[in-house]
């Protein structure tokens, strides 16, 4: 951009809190604090393969750094720092400045210091860099799962992709559900606080980015067991929204929709009243949906409404939904 | 990617020798060293904008991340970690394992574990970030330029300025300059060696990747000091390649060309000494080629070889030229 610096200084500079040194030089510095270790995400959102072009600017700023957070999140990491890098095609400066209303918006909520980035010319990308901190040795990771576990969810995930559904005219859905999916589609809250909290009580968590059950299969796969998925344990309030016609719709989107990023892990059963304490806490519900079993990792067993055993194909849970 | 997990798995997961978490989770997890600060830089490549196409990707592998190791070593940092986020337009698979060839070989060469990021369909965009070590409060940033300071340069710069007018038929070079300047243009070496061996001998620094100045002007502008070049002290070995009818074309790249990143940075007088015995021993010439002055914030005062002198507009360096 002929305009880069004034751009940058112009919008994607701010005040910073816990920063040595943020936005103007050739780094960033921070210092993470004693006894801390810092983990660190990414994720590149791309027009026409994450988002439509047309997408509300500032609700696209506020996702764009929720889906990263919600990385931090299932690490049970406190986020910290953020950097921005963003192509854009012809500069609008009214689509910048709303889309920085939702990115900046959003770190300040969460106390997020915005550090640096980049910004350059061409077809619109933006790949933001998010930094949590968690005490040596104690992140949550997706390998740690246990036969014997108990597999929890928090909140209703699939709502967002029936919200999509819904705006796609693939399905008709009644209020007050249709703005809870439209809500979870459009501002997704990155589960912070359940994050943190889970340091300590959770042995393995993941993001639900990709589908409960496909995000299942990467702990699974990562931890080398098996699990059993009770379908009537699943949370399906804002689901009655949907005509009883479109069940088959409302299963694809529970199973196998992600874009709500709740969190999904795994604990010890002895956990699990601390867990819902946890969850009445924090104000999130959070949900024991199965167990870790022994059996060859990563498949699971899914007991569906009628106590039917099936079992999806390993990597193929769209197909099979 | 419909084989984003098999790509990441085959082309980006490499072993890591200091990371506590690297590839294949909701995020890597680092442990900096005690006493230390990091130094973060993203850099985004947009094909089309930073470079061709068909450009060749092991090359170009090579330079998405020296540029980011640039940034480490103009703040004095030593390089540990990097992160990969990727725009892939249909995968091709040679071409992916080419750019990694590339990105790790130069990885493995300055000890930086590559511990993450993303791989995404979409218009071809490369965005690593680098992670780097330094003492606290040691990093050298762009404002400490204090009136009197020497204004030194590592290598010299230009010759990827003058190896890409080569290249576009605007000059033709002779050997030994031509191939000096083509790996220069197409090889960059981050001058990480000479970075560190900076702290507590330089009191400002740069990399110079506008040109030479325009980003000694971005050191001027965060000191709030003025600066005076002497031309006929620049570092000019490799451009006697060029036709000495070409000489308004050489002087542009010489002062406006930012392709080779090397290092500008300002000193006190009494360091001089020092800082020639590092280049020395880092076998990197370091040139003095000016002096920081009071005046007006940024203005560059340049004494040209008749020794009349000029007055870059600012900011406007390549318009000057």
């Amino acid at each position: 951009l002929a305009s880069e610096f004034d751009l940058i200084r112009r919008f994607f500079t701010r005040p910073v809190s816990h920063t040595v040194l943020g936005v103007g030089d050739d780094g960033a510095v921070i210092r993470p604090r004693p006894g801390m270790d810092l983990v660190i995400s990414t994720d590149m959102l791309v027009a026409g393969t994450h988002f439509l072009p047309d997408t509300d600017p500032e609700a696209l700023g506020r996702k764009a750094l929720a889906v990263n957070l919600s990385d931090l999140a299932a690490m049970g990491a406190e986020p910290r720092w953020a950097l921005l890098a963003a192509a854009l095609p012809t500069p609008n400066e009214d689509w910048i400045a709303a889309f920085c209303r939702g990115f900046f918006g959003l770190a300040g909520e969460f106390g997020v210091d915005v550090i640096g980035g980049d910004t350059t010319r061409g077809p619109l990308n933006l790949t933001p860099t998010v930094f949590g901190e968690v005490p040596v040795g104690q992140a949550v990771t997706r390998s740690g799962a246990r036969v014997g576990d108990t597999i929890w969810v928090s909140g209703a995930p699939g709502r967002a992709a029936l919200g999509l559904a819904h705006l796609q005219g693939k399905t008709v859905l009644a209020e007050p559900g249709l703005s809870a999916c439209l809500e979870a589609l459009q501002r997704p809250r990155p589960r912070l606080a359940v994050g943190v909290a889970l340091r300590g009580l959770a042995r393995a968590a993941i993001d639900v980015s990709d589908g409960l059950l496909a995000d299942l299969g990467h702990i699974l796969e990562q931890s080398g067991v098996a699990a059993e998925v009770d379908e009537a344990q699943l949370p399906t309030g804002a689901f009655k929204a949907a005509p009883e016609a479109d069940a088959a719709l409302v299963r694809h989107c529970l199973l196998g929709g992600g874009d709500d990023y709740e969190l999904l892990f795994t604990a010890a059963p002895e956990k699990a009243e601390a867990i819902l304490r946890l969850g009445q806490q924090v104000g999130v519900p959070l949900t024991a949906v199965g167990r870790i079993v022994e059996g060859a990792s990563p498949s699971i067993l899914l007991r569906d409404h009628d106590g039917r055993i099936l079992t999806p194909p390993q990597g193929g849970y769209d197909h099979f939904l």
